[in-house]
Formats: structure tokens, sequence, C-alpha cells
């Protein structure tokens, strides 16, 4: 039996986390949830599934949330991050699913790694932001970090059985998001709800905007390089806009592993959970003969520049990381309302970025004060945008 | 260092294969050499790779290649089967690359396993006709078979590192071969060079009449049901025209492992060599941005009667996919030989089958000689077929 802990249990991830642990409720018990700031959901979780721990990020909202639970007993509730740190670090938890959206996860999933907690991960900033860092830490500590991102998972269940010396290239696919045929002067005008229509996947808003952005795959390189090891240039992407092929790695003999599927979280999510073994799931099955077709195109990084600035930072440095994602954090959110334009969203992260010279980065705390001055920058450049 | 007896140097595979241990002259050692009926090309190859042994199988040619070779020192030159058993019994043999394309090919495989050497399998019909015996014996003998067939070796690779308990099916693909649009009357017309015509692989010529009535295909079902020990029902043919990928493993949870390339059997072969590992092999990369598109659809089985046929008969029970196979092989020739159209192929099988009672098969002697009398009956329906 496994003791389950989901952070950011009342979003996408988490929601499908649950999902696939009550079909196996003899293998999977969940002991902690914790959410943000969705207190009626978290309640409903709470009571449905019993957990001995609850945590609600937004510490104005923990009364609510007691009284909401305040007949059941056996639950401990807690609050903000304090309360996170103390959740991951519980002796009944075995395995933490890391599913908080943004640098918000960073330290609740660093913890966990510090308790020696198994990680399944699908906050990918904690990489993005700290990857050195935490995977050195989890390497002394004896964690193992199982991705869940589809295109993680894909390439962690296609290197499975195979020596990683003998990897070529991995092949990260992008669907393109609902742009990707869009003339740049369109792209211009698009409007948030526009990008929240994600042609293949159902996700969170701000991975959803990252990727109609492809900044999304642009983190998913920088992930992919601390998860697995590979140099920058040994990481492509290629456009795959029915995203059935959820990724792939070619070996030095030109063999080709690849992993597909319908597009569903609950997938890697069950992968993650049961590595390495595959659980049954109660979902429909990819029918070959009904799909259309498969096809691939190259990215145009002249269109999508949030997937070459990725790229850059990756080249240039951890610190750069830091830069990028904090700043597309705060541009993602002033677009989503409607403080700046789509094309606008590179032009803010790569006005930050300039601002910063790469150093290096050893602890938690250096990661976090960066992350806000890359905030604070952000918010800057936006503001002089808005002035005109 | 790997000692390696090809038998069938001079067809297709084994072409490939010496260029494949060319590539690799400090992992691979030829030591012995097998042809039918090339003298020249088998001549040339002992001139070049001067292998301990050589065998020519019409023992008619053997004078012609020992006049061949004259010249060089070191070697024996042994012939018939009887040298082929000889030789895949040698102390100097490590792996036996099988590489005969036909019923021929039985004899020295079974041997080679008897002796206890590894095995490298192209011969199909090793498995088609004597799976059962043939997999006891290398489990008992401690030999490890690996396939060379693409399909197979797919199949191989995207079972690697994951547990055969949480496969859900097994997806063979098939390109279609050169007829996949063509209506059923105009089947009836078609010629042995239309049929060698095949639109992605280069092959010999028996394997490329059986990619045309899609017999290859059926034949690989029964192949892969003794090499991985799936039942019937958990193998699943699809077309995919453009043969880039090689086949797939859908597992309990949906997830689904596919291995690509592009078509060259040189990247089979390599692997069967070299697994678990991967070696650089000097050959085109993949580029997906420049496929059109990957497509499937799924086999008509009642213009592709050979496919039907041999499913039914790996339902039916092994003597019936000896009889099958062996009907095949004399129908193939006929057809070659412009004696009987395209589609008298399926029907000569049938016939024969229908003249089969299913029964026990314990020895390889006994195949042998239930092979004969299929294809004595299947030349037997010709004949009657041919006087109308």
């Amino acid at each position: 039996m496994k003791n389950i802990l989901i952070l950011g249990s009342t979003g996408s991830i988490g929601r499908d986390s649950i999902g696939v642990i009550k079909e196996n409720p003899e293998r999977y018990r969940i002991v902690a949830l914790s959410a943000n700031r969705n207190v009626k959901l978290l309640g409903e979780q709470i009571r449905s599934l019993r957990p001995r721990y609850a945590c609600i990020t937004d510490t104005g909202r923990v009364q609510k949330l007691k009284e909401a639970v305040s007949d059941i007993s056996g639950i401990e509730i807690l609050s903000g991050v304090e309360g996170l740190i103390d959740m991951v670090s519980a002796d009944e938890v075995d395995l933490v699913i890391s599913a908080i959206s943004g640098s918000a996860g960073l330290i609740p999933t660093y913890h966990a790694v510090l308790n020696g907690k198994d990680i399944a991960l699908a906050n990918k900033e904690t990489l993005v932001m700290a990857g050195d860092i935490v995977m050195r830490l989890a390497k002394e500590k004896g964690v193992s970090i199982i991705p869940i991102d589809s295109e993680h998972s894909a390439i962690f269940q296609a290197l499975s059985g195979h020596s990683r010396e003998d990897v070529k290239k991995i092949i990260l696919t992008a669907s393109g998001g609902p742009f990707r045929n869009m003339g740049i002067d369109e792209m211009k005008r698009v409007s948030p709800e526009q990008a929240l229509r994600h042609p293949n996947w159902k996700m969170g808003s701000k991975i959803t905007i990252d990727s109609s952005t492809l900044m999304n795959k642009g983190l998913e390189i920088i992930e992919a390089r601390h998860l697995f090891g590979f140099k920058g240039d040994q990481i492509e992407v290629i456009i795959h806009p029915e995203s059935i092929i959820h990724s792939m790695v070619e070996y030095l003999d030109g063999s080709i592993i690849a992993q597909m599927g319908i597009p569903n979280m609950k997938i890697p999510i069950s992968y993650a959970l049961s590595y390495p073994r595959h659980l049954k799931l109660d979902l429909p099955t990819l029918r070959f003969e009904q799909l259309k077709s498969l096809t691939f195109e190259m990215p145009d990084y002249k269109r999508f520049r949030c997937l070459s600035l990725a790229m850059d930072a990756l080249e240039m440095g951890n610190s750069m990381c830091v830069v990028l994602n904090g700043a597309n954090e705060i541009a993602v959110e002033s677009f989503l309302n409607y403080k700046i334009g789509f094309l606008e969203i590179p032009y803010v992260i790569e006005a930050v970025m300039s601002e910063h010279t790469v150093k290096e980065i050893n602890s938690i705390d250096e990661v976090i004060e960066l992350d806000r001055w890359a905030k604070h920058k952000a918010n800057e450049v936006i503001n002089r945008l808005r002035r005109g």
C-alpha cells in the first residue's frame, strides 16, 4: 500500500490523480491533500477521501475550510506554505504527487525530496528553477523522481530497458497549440479566450497559455535536461498536432522508441505511481484505424519566440532559467488579465532576461530571491508597456 | 568478441548482416558462412571475410566453390544440409544469424539451438513450423532467440523494460503491400513482376510475394505467438502504408510503446547482435518533418485471404501452421513461375489445409514429414488447377 500526498489536489492533475487512485484502492491510499484557494472542492475531497492531513495554502481561507469539514474527525487542517512543509515531512507519506501549478510548487516539492519522499512530478518549475539542486538532493536522499508530464513520461518509458549511453537524442513532441498556423499579425490580436482553447488537452490556464506560446515546450526542454541528464543539443522539438505520439527517444542505431496513446493525463499519472508496472485503467482505447493521420513539422521559432528564449536560457545557465520562468509567469498572468497582448509575452521575458547576468545558484533561497527579482522586473516592464 | 555464423549469407539479410558486422570489427568476427546456390557471391564473401568454415547447400556446386577459393588457406568447405549441421555445432561459433529463406531454414536453426548457440532469427519458418519444439528446446539449452524481422524486433524493443504481464496486446504493422488499394478483379491478373515491387522494403522474392498477399503478416502473427507467448487474440494487425512504425505494444494502462525508424534491415540486425545495447550505425536519420504523414487502416481480410488463413491455422494448432506454410511455399513458387494466378495462392493453401486433420507434433522429423506432405498436396492441387 502506497500512502500518497497530493500537492494541488483541486487542479487538473490533482483531480485526475484522485481518479487513478480511486481505481486502485488496494494499492494506493490518500493520506494528505492540498489546495491553494478552492475551499469548496477541497472540502468535498476531504469528505470523500478522509485524508489524515489537508492544507489550504491561502491562510485567509483556513477558517472557512475548518468550518466546511467541522463534522469530520481524524483530520488535521493546516495552512500556508508552512502547512505544506509540515505535510511533506509527515511520516505517513510515502510518495508526493507534485501538482501545484507554477513556481509555488518549488518549495513544498523541495522539502518533500529533503524528507526522502518519492516524487511523482507534474510541477515542471521545480526542475526549471532548481534542477541542479533538486536532482543532486534526490540522488543524495535516494529519492526517485518519476515524471507526470506526458512528454517526460513518454521519454521515461522509452528509455526503460535501454541504455542511456546509447541515446542519440530525445524528441519532444508539441501540439503546436491553437495558433500553429496563424500569421504573426493575427497573433498580435489573440485574446485570452482564444489562447485558452487548446486543441487536444484539457489543462489549467497557466499551462494552456504556455502551450499556445510554446513556452511550455521550452520549459519541458529544460525539465528534460535535468530529469534525464542529456546535453541541450540532444533535445529536439517537433510539432505533432495530433498529440498521439507523446515523445520519442532515438538511439545510436537509428531505432526510435515512441510512447503513444490518447491524450489523457491519467495514463502518465498512473505510470508514475505504478512504475515499472502498467496498471489497468478504465479509458477508451486508441483506435489507429480511426486516426486520420499523424503529421509532423518543424517549430517556427520566429512566431513562437518563447521557445527560442527558453533554449537560450538553458544554454546560458540555471539562473537565466529562473529568470525566464519568473518573467513568464507574470507575463502570462498579465495576458490573462488583459494587461498585455499575446506577442508581448516574449517581449516582457526577453526584456527581463536582458537585465540579468548569469550567476551560480547554490541554494533554494537564492532561487526564490532571483524568482522574486524576475517577477518584480517583469511587472516593471509591463507597467512601462502599459504607460506606452 | 562474438563469433558469428551466417546461415544464408548471400541473401538480403545475410548481406546486410555482413555490412553491420563490418562496421563493428572490434565486436564481431564472422567465422562461418553458408549459401544455397550462389557460388560467385559466397566465393567473394569468403575472400573478403576469411571465415573458418563455409558451406554451399547445393551439393552439386561444392566443387565449383572449392575451385573458386582454392588459393585461400585455413578454410574448411562443407556442403549440403549435413554441412550446415556440422557448422552450427562448431565450437568456434557463439551466435548464429538464421537468414535462410523459407522452410529450408528450420533444420540448421534447430540444430544451432540444440548445440546451445544463441540465435539472431530472420527465418520465421523455424517458429511457424516448429515454434513449440524450438522454443522449448531453447529454454532447456539456455539459448536466447532475438528476432531480426523488423516487426518482431520492434515488439522485442517495445517490451524491453516493461513487464509482459502488463501487455494488453501487440500490434503488428503491415505496409499492405503493392495491392493495398487494388480491386479484387484486378488482383486476379496481377503478374509476378507487379507483386515483386514492394513499396517500402527491398527483400528476397519469397518474402516480397508473401508481403503482397499479406501471408507474411500471417506468418508473423504465428511467429509472434511463439516468440513472445501471447494469446492469439492479443495479437492485432494494422495496415500502416508508410512502414515507419515497425510495430507496437499496448499496455493495460493504454500506454503504447512503438519502435520506429527508416525501413532498413540493418537496424534490427544490429540490435539482434548487440542486444540490449544500441550500437552506432551509419544510416540516414529519420526526419519527421520530412514525412508526409503516418496513416493506418484495417486490413481487408476478404481481398487478402492469406491473412485469415494464417489466423485460422494458428487457432487450429501447430500442425495446421506447418501445412499452411508448406502449401504457401509451393503456391508462391508456382506463382513466380507463372503456373498459377495471384488469387490462386490462397486457393491452393486452403485446399491443402482442408485435407489436413490437426494432430500433435512432437519432433522435427514429424514437422519435416508433414511439410513434405503439404508441399506434395499443394503440387497436386496446382496440377489439377492447370489441367482446369
